[in-house]
Formats: C-alpha cells, structure tokens, sequence
C-alpha cells in the first residue's frame, strides 16, 4: 500500500505546510494537497490518510483510507460506518482546537446578553445617548449551568470562574470530577433539578441521538424567569419553536445562539425576530483565529506520529457515541 | 450643631434606606432623603454629611457640611475647593463600587473588537449568514497594556488574566507593585516605551490635569498598527479627532468608548461614523446592577462607622490629585 496523506484545509499556509511535510516525512509519508474537496473526489485512491475538512463524497471515494483526521470538532455528519470503504476507518475530530476561540465568543455572547448590549446597539444606531431602564445584570453572582463539559465547556468554565459567579455546575454523561473551575459536577439524568437553579445556562454538546432536543420545551420552562441561554454546540439540541415562545412571552431574558437548523438560517425565518435573540452566523468556532488553525495543524501532527508508531490515537472518535 | 446625614440617591428602595438608618443610629444621627438635587437645594442648611449624586449647587448651599460623600467614582467636578462653604469638607468617592460591573464591561467590548462583533451584528441584520474574510483575534496571546492600575483596572486585569494573554503590563504614576494579575508595573513616565508592545491599550484613569490628553495623537502613532483602544474613565484622556483619524486610516483596528467629549454626544457627531468605533452611552458603571449600588451604600455606612469614630476615612480623596 501507498503512504499517502491528502490535505484538504482551507487555511493552508506555508507555515502549516511546511509543519505537515516534516511530521509526514519523519513518518515515512508523502503529502498531496487539494485546494478543495471537490478538486479531491475521484484523486485520493491512493490516500491511506486524509486530513482536513473532507466532504463525504471525497472519504467514500478514498478506497485505501485507514485514518479520517475531521479538522472541526463537530463530526456528527462522519459517524455513520457507510461512508467509509473499510468499516474499521479510523474517525479522529479536532476538539481541543476550538476551546480558546469559542470560549471567548461564549463569555462575550454572556456578557452581551446580560448587559443589554443589543438595545445599547440600537441606542447609539438611533443616533441617541441615554441609560436604558430596567437594569442590567452580571456574571459577578449569576449562577451558571454549563451543559457538556469537553474542552470548550470546561475552558468556558476557567473563564467565567475567574468573574466570581455564583456558581458554576457543569453537567455531563458520567459524573466524574470535571476541573476545579466547576464548583458542582452533575450527571444529564440530574438536568431537570438544576435547571431550576440556573441563571444562565451554556450549552457546549456534541450532535448526537442523545442531545438532540435536549432543551425542549419542557425544560425551557423548568428555567426560572429571567434566565439566559446560550448554544454553541449543535442546533439541534434546542427546541427553537419553544425558544421563540419562550423569549417573546419574556420567559427568557435572552438567549445567543450561534448554531441553529437551518444553516444558512433563512433571511425571513422567525428565529431573526425574536425578542432578545443574539444571533451570530456559526462563527464561534471558526478557522478564522489563528490559534485555532495552529493548534489544528499541531494535533494532527501528533496523532500522526502516533499512528505511525501504533500507538491510540489521542482524539480518536467512538462513532457509536458520536464524539 | 446638628447631626443629619442628606441622602440622595436615585436608586434608593426598602433594603438601602434601612442599612443607613440603622448605620446612622448607631452613630448618633438621622437622615433626611431627598428625590432629587433639585428637591434638597436650599433644605441642607443643617446636613453636616450628604451621600449621594449631589449637584454642585446643593454642595454649595449645605452651610454645615464637613463630609460629602459622592457616589460616583470620578469627582473631578467636585475638587474645586471653591465649591465648599467650608474649604476643609471632606470628600470621599464611591471607586470600588464599580470595579465589578466596569470590569465586565470591558472584557466584552475587548472581546466584541478581537471578534469583530459590530461586523457580525450587521451580517444578522442584512439578513445573512456568512464568515467575514480577515479573521479574528483573541485575548489569549494579546499584550495588553492597562493605563491605570485602580479598583477598574485591577479587577479587569484579573478577569483578563483567566483568557491566557500573552502579558498584561499596568501602567501607573508609581511603580509600587500591583495586584498580581499584572505582569509587570510601569510609571506613566514609560508609557512612550510600553505602547509599541501592546496590542490592546484599555484606559481605566481618573480625570486630573495630568490624565487630560495623555492619549495623545504622537502617542497613538506609538502603538502598533491594528491595535485597539478602550476608554471606560474619562473622554477627555483621549484626542478624540485623532482616534478618529487614526481608526478611519486603518491605524488602529478598533476602540471602544464608553465616555467621550461632550456627553450626551450629538447625533450628528463624527465619532458617531468613524470606523470600527464601538460607543456605549456612559453605562460601563452606571447605577443599573444592583451590585454597584449594594456595594455603593455598604461602602457609605462603613466610612460613616469611622467618620462617627474619628478614624479616617477609606475613600477619601485628595482633591489636588483629582482622586
């Protein structure tokens, strides 16, 4: 067999390409690079690896592929054994890349919300200088539910801790301890008695069958009155009927969401009119910061070497669960 | 004499009243509240202590006052000594009330400029859903320089701190050593050395004869090309016709006003369409989160507790300094 890696990233460089070609070489690899996934489909038969953001047509063409590096987070679309020729492909994402980045839209996008940044935005449009009525509210004291607490949650959580929130519980699937930033790990089957207990509620989940709809309508209720909440996972985990209604009844203060269904969200979609609504294009965790891009580049070159030494990859994907 | 404390305080309710009730009965006095400055000019003649957003006028007319604490933080309209009946009346400032809710303020105006959230907020708006070519920044990695190292300053620079810039460098007028949130301490006499090292230069400087202008434009030319400025202390530290030239040239990448010359700035004022200015309508540290004011009166009825016993007073103010 060939020892072929096929790079498709966007934020090629020639410092990135430089970095991939010596890991690749010490590794006994030759490297090709494709502009795009369709300049790719029908010439990646000889790629044992590919790395990047591949479209699926591309990885079902790849006949020798052993190893599937996703340069995003996010692999929920790559889960399903299917599209790969060889069932037992090995599937690694890319979280641990996207924490610094989407953990300063997070507590940008709190911060926003609780400040009445968008009505401070129309003020100032409207050509006017005047304090708003009705008050303002802070992390300082709030106490905040970080639902999922992966790289991106427990970051968020290092953050907003050193802004003395009242209290930070991060909840996820087992409750082994999380990192000393959360004051209270608690386990999904608990979610319902926190939520009642939650001023503002981040959530950080991967898409798989378990989170979608995890915030439904129910739940939105069990917040108390003048809660906060914020996705930047998937938009499937989110009830946005139940949003809107919960946001234009004044149920919810506010909510910033930066992943929604559908994306691109329609111009005339009725999410754009809800009341409060912090909306930002799925930015949050995009290849836009260059930190992310280098420590993008840097993962894969470390698992890299770990494949061709046989040893576990680190960011290895259990398909099964979906992350 | 008579010993009456003058209240006026717009945010007043049950809870506050009774706090300085109880705090001024168990120092021998009692209070009188007043609606307004309008209400009480003319009715002071007896308070020796007035708390509160006094005018000048009812300063003017309390023929008994020895202690005017002031419930803002910048008193540079109230260190004329002429303003006094008594040249010798105490005034104290409310800094330290503040810290909090300015701190907050400045993380997400710094963040709202790395992550260019005015470009965002109109893509939403436009009705659309993309990525805008050019990336972001981050906190992390940022040298940030604080000029002014108080209560606002220190207390963003913990909070700033927790996003792992690459340094934080405050800048004050001696060079005792600071919280250690800071990286280093420099004298405002290094400032022209300091400020081709930062990227983002957040102000946070009481107003004085020396404070005016510091950000001058040959000070400006100084920081690097894509810098961004943050100003939360008083209009007048910056040339404002400057940052104007300075941000329309694509000199600076961005800033961020919270307090500007002359406030309510005029609608048709050309800050208003400089580029990538970010404005807020003086609300950084307004009386709007019920934080600042619990803090504002716990910080009166303590100093009341040493004005009664002849200590001195934490928050008294230097009035040739300016704070």
């Amino acid at each position: 067999m060939s020892k072929t890696i096929g790079v498709i990233i966007d934020f090629l460089n020639e410092t990135y390409e430089r970095q991939i070609n010596e890991a690749a070489a010490r590794c006994g690899y030759t490297v090709r690079y494709f502009p795009s996934s369709a300049a790719a489909v029908g010439n990646v038969d000889d790629c044992e690896i590919l790395y990047g953001h591949c479209s699926k047509k591309v990885i079902a063409s790849a006949k020798s592929l052993k190893w599937y590096c996703c340069c995003w987070a996010g692999v929920d679309h790559f889960c399903d054994d299917a599209i790969y020729c060889d069932p037992d492909c090995l599937l690694t994402n890319s979280a641990g890349a996207y924490g610094v980045t989407i953990c300063e839209h997070l507590i940008m996008t709190c911060l926003m919300l609780l400040r009445r940044q968008m009505e401070y935005t129309e003020v100032i449009r409207e050509g006017g200088w005047r304090v708003l009525p009705g008050g303002i509210r802070s992390l300082y004291g709030s106490r905040i539910t970080v639902l999922g607490t992966g790289d991106i949650g427990t970051q968020f959580a290092r953050r907003a801790h050193a802004f003395l929130p009242a209290r930070i519980v991060g909840v996820r699937r087992s409750a082994k301890p999380g990192d000393p930033a959360f004051d209270e790990i608690r386990t999904i089957t608990e979610l319902d008695a926190v939520l009642p207990q939650t001023d503002l509620l981040v959530m950080a989940l991967p898409s798989t069958a378990e989170t979608a709809g995890v915030l439904s309508r129910e739940r939105m209720a069990l917040l108390p009155q003048g809660a906060y909440v914020v996705n930047v996972g998937r938009g499937t985990a989110v009830d946005q009927e139940a949003l809107i209604d919960a946001l234009n009844a004044g149920h919810l203060a506010g909510a910033a969401l930066d992943v929604v269904v559908p994306e691109p969200l329609p111009a005339d979609h009725p999410l754009r009119t809800a009341k409060n609504l912090l909306l930002t294009p799925h930015v949050a965790g995009n290849m836009t910061l260059g930190h992310t891009c280098t420590r993008n580049v840097e993962m894969f070159c470390e698992d890299l070497e770990n494949y061709a030494a046989g040893r576990p990859l680190r960011h290895l994907v259990d398909r099964r669960k979906g992350y």
